[in-house]
């Protein structure tokens, strides 16, 4: 027997939909909001039918826009010579929060991976390479899709379909991250740090 | 500048209204809801709106219920000589998935805490007390807060309210937790266990 109504246990169903959340924190999260902030709940509720309503992709990066292009697209004041690939929204979100980088992007939204039906076409990159080639802005092409086999596969394809076009094309580095530990890195990490090590300038 | 739109945005912040939500899950939830699951965003949203809406509080116990008595309290084969007096719909459920319970509950929907103004006519004891009083069913009080200061001075003060009823009244014990290492256990634990020892009967 389940001790809760019918929609409390659809609303714990559902809230095990997110990334990462168990049985244990969905009957949380439904319980809390239910039972101690029902008006949170309601702007919870709210504001994700807006944006799944009114939320859609730039038709120049697809990246998620309200508008035709989005505010990374409409801002004029970036390095128009850069364009970094990435996977996700979630990776453009990573590499602007890093402030190391000032050009703009193209979303993948997602990774080649021919056993679930997604190639180059699912990827959007028909109309970015036609992009690339009429506007003629872009001077570099980072790669920065995952360090993960899909991610390395789609980055190889990538670099082909690029240097037809005759552009510089870059990858982000493997190494070892900030502040650990080579005693706890893997071999294959080690491996490309000792590869791609940099020589100080004398 | 935010590189999200206002609606993606919205959503973010309403995420991190969930225990245990940082700004980081808070916007990994939505960029995966509304980038490769917008159904499955959709049913989360539907399904609080509609847990909002139906969900009221079973006049009886005042566990969650759609009807005005909830599941537990309209189950016949459960034995009505017992009531386990617990904060939380959460403390209700872990008490039944524990399985070692089999009567009735009763949720104080908090805990004695008069700097929040929480006395005991907003944890329903008026209720409660008559209820007691007047049906004479109940033969042991089962006092289940938590073990924390604000449970344990609540508990004390059902202890008092109970007595004057004539009631037997019990409270979890305190002890070791199964699993854990005595050398990790805090001095009140270990205290508690050596007073709450059981002795094994010859």
């Amino acid at each position: 027997m389940n001790i809760f109504p019918a929609s409390v246990q659809q609303l714990i169903k559902s809230f095990m939909y997110l990334p990462g959340i168990g049985p244990k924190s969905a009957e949380r999260m439904a319980l809390y909001l239910l039972g101690r902030y029902p008006a949170k709940g309601k702007t919870l509720a709210d504001s994700l039918s807006t944006a799944l309503e009114k939320v859609s992709y730039c038709l120049r990066c697809r990246h998620f826009s309200e508008k035709e292009l989005c505010v990374i697209c409409s801002d004029s004041t970036r390095d128009e010579r850069l364009l970094c690939i990435v996977e996700t929204a979630s990776d453009l979100s990573a590499m602007e929060q890093s402030g190391g980088y000032n050009g703009y992007y193209f979303v993948l939204m997602g990774r080649l991976s021919p056993i679930d039906g997604v190639g180059p076409e699912e990827l959007g990159l028909t109309v970015l390479l036609s992009q690339l080639a009429s506007e003629k802005r872009v001077h570099e092409v980072i790669l920065a899709t995952n360090s993960t086999i899909e991610g390395e596969a789609t980055a190889y394809f990538l670099v082909d379909q690029m240097k037809t076009l005759g552009l510089k094309v870059s990858r982000l580095a493997n190494g070892v991250p900030l502040g650990s530990e080579l005693e706890y890195m893997d071999k294959g990490t080690l491996t490309c740090a000792l590869d791609q090590r940099h020589i100080f300038e004398s």
